[in-house]
């Protein structure tokens, strides 16, 4: 079936899994998108093989990152909406879902970015770790409200997407300093705000984010520096709800250091997990679209979305 | 008087400023071999002209990295030998007090090592940051003393001085795991002892090491795991015993990100602080080479062997 | 239209403003009558007129001290009950909201107490901070319960509110401690619960109660002692639901200390902050008239009672 | 009345006393067999007399051990079933409600299982706190799912329920490891779940379970290692919805040591209370059937289920 | 014997017992020169009757205040100086002593000053509590090294010596916020040092300070701010080297409110304790003259100054 | 050269063996007594064959807990005193050096109990775990001050020394309550010091003791309890100077359950650790006969009295 998928599909794919392509919202949007140019460039003759080609795209774009949250709540949102039954009928609503999933993936941002933003003071300097449309999307609402904020990046090794957040900042015109992750701590008081976003969020009240979330919550509630989590509910994992833990991926080691290093330091055995677990004791609040939640209470915002979470939330029909 | 300075401590003071000699041991031995190789190579005339140049020598050397407290005491050690009336007996009295100070320089570490090693048990895992000769010279005595040792090692940004912890400690036979320092956390419940090294250690128990042991040792605390500070003697800063604190040296931004990356990130302010001060109360023992010590009992073993440390100790006669 | 606020509203609002009117609920009541009297005392001829007046007197009302969260939800809920069109029946209206929200009022502060005073056994000795009428609401529901019960007051510095708890407390035949602030640590071990009213309880959880009371909460739980919050659902602050922070009022630094006194000390910066905020996780339950919480749960009865909180409360139709 | 309870109620009775019957669910169970028993054995005449009897059985059953949550409960579900207006119908009714009820207690426990089980992993080591059917169900459930799992198992003294843990997970294949009570915090480290029952569940997110429980999830807490309470919905108290604490029972002196070394010791006073409370904030998950819940959001399960608890659980019509 | 007391000995009895004399190294420096004017006032006409009179005037001084440790050591150093075997010998003796104890007094304040300032850096915000000339000598001492101090001072109820230390820092050219106690939590996010005074060291590294200390320090900690207390070497108690614990000082319950206050209050207790005990777990360091310290560590200092305290400080011969 | 051990001291082997003598001190003596024994029994021809039968005597009993601190201490300080040419002197020394270790023991306790007994207040109640000689010197000494003392005494399991200390408090007249070990943190509310002797006393200020103390030591520090440890200098382990960790002896299983029952429960691995180790930031003070010290500066006092610990404290000439 593999053959069926298009180009477009593939390229997503890939750049989802070389992290071109990176974020939860992001990694979602790009996923509707990619199921909209295959139901578009789509010349199947029958409603089964459209379906069925749609199907092993969805499945092939799941495949590159089964543990981002956001991807498969993306393409269950676009292929529920196949009801037609013809193909050029099921077309239009495989265009019409992605639109709609998208329009609403902006929105959330939006709101949950006011809500963030609200919880900002005028003159506030906030510490990031990694990159979240999230998170920035609290400060520019702040920045839009007259709110001066300051910000300090940790670069967020291996692949220093603190980068992409330093830029992304400095275009709102918020001062930035850049550290490497080990400095946070000698910042923290400087600080008033730890911003993150989330790769998801637990029903216990965990939150997953990139390597490195963790030890900076515990160091900033060791200072009394609140913490603030970003996360659409798009990230709120449904599966948690009965006691399903989250997978971490373990990332390619490359990234870390490359193969002749390797070599000369004796082939030391190297983990590269991708992101790592804070217990909800170190989290202040999850900003959602939704309002602000202390983690221990999203479990009930949860239930409200996805009922007791028993049934699987990437079942085909 | 600068033209007087030998080029090979020229040298020496580049390769200290460049990192390339780096650990607190090492620089004070390279410092003491220097200083041995300006009284050899000089020609003054007069034993005036030749102490002049060896203070000048001292000076240059002093420079290139004064927060490192071994500098200065190895310098004065040498200096303080120089107590004949003729130079050739200067030249004498420079190279004997040279080498006597790298003599017991050595034996401290391979004591030292004893009296950490001790402290580990057979089937321990350590986890390092940064590189100490220090801290490998406990594990190395254990691995001798039979036991068996693995390690995870924290690359150690911005200049991955993990990574010659991990090729020593592989030549040592020693297992090691190598990880991001951002991993840390994830691993910490794998780990028996987080180890290292100090760059300073001060009269109110505060260790000051690499930029991200303080965080590291607030986790390894948060999880209850045992911090150990490997630290010889020279290492406890006497001037803190007035209550002085120990300033941090702030690096390059170069070590962080190129002048392009920067420029493309819009400017940020770069802020590369090279150490951090662990409080007393994250430490479990400092480890010298005089037996271990909580790290608030370590200001009787100052007043010992400085008093109460109203003299400064860099003062030329 | 100033000048068309009758007399006795005038005369509440200036009672708020010097705090000769204290406390949320009191604050509360004594707004509902002030739009009765308002009501009463018109001689508006149009509706118009009639509304544009109440709404004029809630607004005067309002200013006086515009972060007392009760005072805009006893506004909002007699001014929503003007649905008639005649000047006669919306007087008729206001009088039967203000009456209702008294009686709902009074209803809910013995229902709290009961809650409360199930918290409490026999024998027991609280620590109380401030005045908070739902907080004596459970001593003396626990006193009507047949329990004993013992208190050491903290006077509550500037104003000294714990003077009037010391003096109902004694009123309910409750032995009184009396101590300065400072003491409170002190006598925390002889001490089974704290209990404190609040002014407002953010959607994170968070308490905005008396200048003090954080302090008081981190000392309780550092010693193990329970805190329990006294606080109607009027005391709940439906903007934070989207974030909003409550906004701490400053007071007069006449409170602290005289203008005589300031300049012999050689005017120094006096700063007198009404409230402060105590974390959730200081806070051991949050004690309404619709059961007991946790504060992290606090959320989902806001929910309950406002919806997401995304209009504002004090708009008007 | 007493005269017409059924034998065999009273057995029930008394091996609840004895602590022969043991663990909520089992008596629960229990209670409503021994309701049934009562109602096929009845030769009541007429309806009231039927029911007065049930009643009276159901009041013996209940006064042997007040504190027993689930106990209430199964009386409650049971009695509430008589709705017939026969005494051959009432006794149909009693069968049905009483099968009913074993029938969903039984599934309640699978379910809970599962979501218990998905908490851990392969490889887990769990440490146990007295002997606990839901804790139990989770190992079951996880060793069904072919997960590998060993257990340091307390033996709880006084009554040494550890061995019945001990003995249960032997049969289910899970290598046991049983230490007394004191050994817990040494062996800690070795362990990645705390995993333990609870004999109620309070609206703040107290656990009440066996004596030792608290501070054992004290140093759980202190350690960071995860500690889970498995509990099905039959354990939420829903008294506690208005405030009212837990009674903690006080079991024989003679469970602790018997009258002649009582003597030899000079009669000391003995205090053998038989639970402890466990605040939420040393607790990470609440396992039911109905899900898993951070211990702070569990009174909303509770309202969900028992609405605000303003009535008397245990009222009879 | 009470007769021969100089009135100049009875009127700074007083003022120590009404507190117009207070501090440490104040009320100490007053009690040497009382001693003095008894000696040079007095016409005793035998050594026995010079010496009694002496002792009569120190027993005098003790008695006011006997848990202001300073006391006790100024009149045994005064007192121990009594070697000569003539009225006039002794009188010479008793004034030379005196001005000896006074001169080492004012040294002692400006080295510890030294030593705290060192601490210190330009631009650093202090928190006091009451007024301590100790803690006030560091930052008398950091002004004239050129740093720039500000200083937050809470007032320090009953008795507002927070006032007296605004008025000093003032003159010292700090920019001082005066506010009260309570308000101390909310302002230390602002304070890099919390800078407190002590009346008392024990053994065990706890501080004996001005009520509400503790409550200040657990929250510095508690926020990571650190806490430095300054204590001349007088302020270390012998007694507690053999486990001698501290008198609290219970003082007049007029300090708090009056007469009619209380009456009105319906007669509650007062309590109204001088001081409370900081353990060493809050406080970070101990400045002396002799150095800075570790809490943990100054038991070392107390056995150098007075062995092992086994013979009671005050015994006359 | 075991047959020359004479049978006293195998039966003083013995009984240390099987905890029937128990106590460090106790131990002690014992082990001085029966070198004592050996050397009046001796019929040794010469002084080589004398001392060698001393030394296999010393050995036997060394070799039956080679843990037990004290053990070690008593033997060097009876072997040490041998120092006469001849058989009959040597005997002489040994009876000496035995009744001189001895009396110093006696006498340390003593004074141990008065250090201890001055940290206790008229009116305190003290926590126990096991049973320790030390400890109770304390309360013994408080209660000749004529303080009124009470205990809660945990029975510790699995050999219930808890009786032993209960029976002997009683004997002072101190009012018991006996708990099992898992009630503990019920009780500590009741408590106002935690007071437990020590198997030894470690240079980085861990204190080794009966299982269980380590657990119990995290709860007091959790409710604010103090936690006081008795330790003669005996206790004082000089090879933890050179990092030596103490080794846990693991006791025999069938203290725990008898065969048969390990039979009944599958034979599960038992574990039965003697002891445990409590990290210094968890105990107030250790308390000895030479005063008290916070345990960090412990190591201050082991190098007064042992050096710096390089030499084999059980080193024979």
């Amino acid at each position: 079936m593999e053959e069926r998928v298009h180009a477009a599909v593939r390229d997503t794919a890939d750049e989802i899994d070389t992290m071109e392509i990176r974020g939860a919202a992001t990694i979602a949007e790009a996923a509707a998108h990619a199921l909209r140019r295959q139901a578009t460039a789509s010349d199947a003759d029958t409603p089964e093989a459209f379906k069925s080609e749609l199907r092993a795209a969805a499945r092939t774009l799941y495949e590159t990152r089964p543990t981002a949250v956001s991807l498969p709540n993306a393409l269950r949102y676009v292929l529920r909406g196949m009801s037609n039954t013809t193909v050029e009928g099921l077309r239009q609503n495989v265009v019409e879902s992605a639109d709609e999933f998208c329009d609403r993936l902006e929105r959330a941002q939006a709101d949950l970015g006011q809500v963030g933003a609200n919880r900002l003071r005028d003159g506030d300097t906030i510490m990031t770790h990694c990159h979240s449309t999230d998170a920035l999307a609290c400060v520019e609402a702040a920045v839009k409200q007259g709110k001066h904020i300051e910000a300090i990046v940790k670069e967020t090794r291996p692949r220093n997407q603190g980068h992409i957040t330093a830029q992304e900042l400095h275009e709102m015109g918020v001062p930035v300093t850049l550290v490497v992750d080990s400095a946070a701590r000698r910042y923290l008081n400087d600080v008033d705000h730890v911003l993150v976003g989330a790769d998801a969020v637990a029903a216990d009240g965990s939150v997953i984010n990139k390597i490195g979330t963790s030890g900076l919550a515990v160091n900033a509630r060791d200072r009394g520096t609140p913490i603030m989590v970003a996360a659409q509910t798009l990230k709120l994992h449904p599966d948690t709800l009965t006691g399903h833990t989250v997978d971490i991926e373990m990332r390619d080691t490359e990234e870390i250091l490359d193969a002749d290093t390797l070599a000369e330091l004796g082939n030391p055995t190297v983990r590269n997990p991708a992101f790592d677990v804070t217990p909800p004791r170190y989290v202040d609040a999850i900003v959602t679209e939704r309002g602000q939640f202390p983690p221990e209470s999203i479990v009930i915002l949860m239930r409200e979305l996805f009922g007791e979470g028993t049934t699987e939330p990437w079942a085909e029909p």
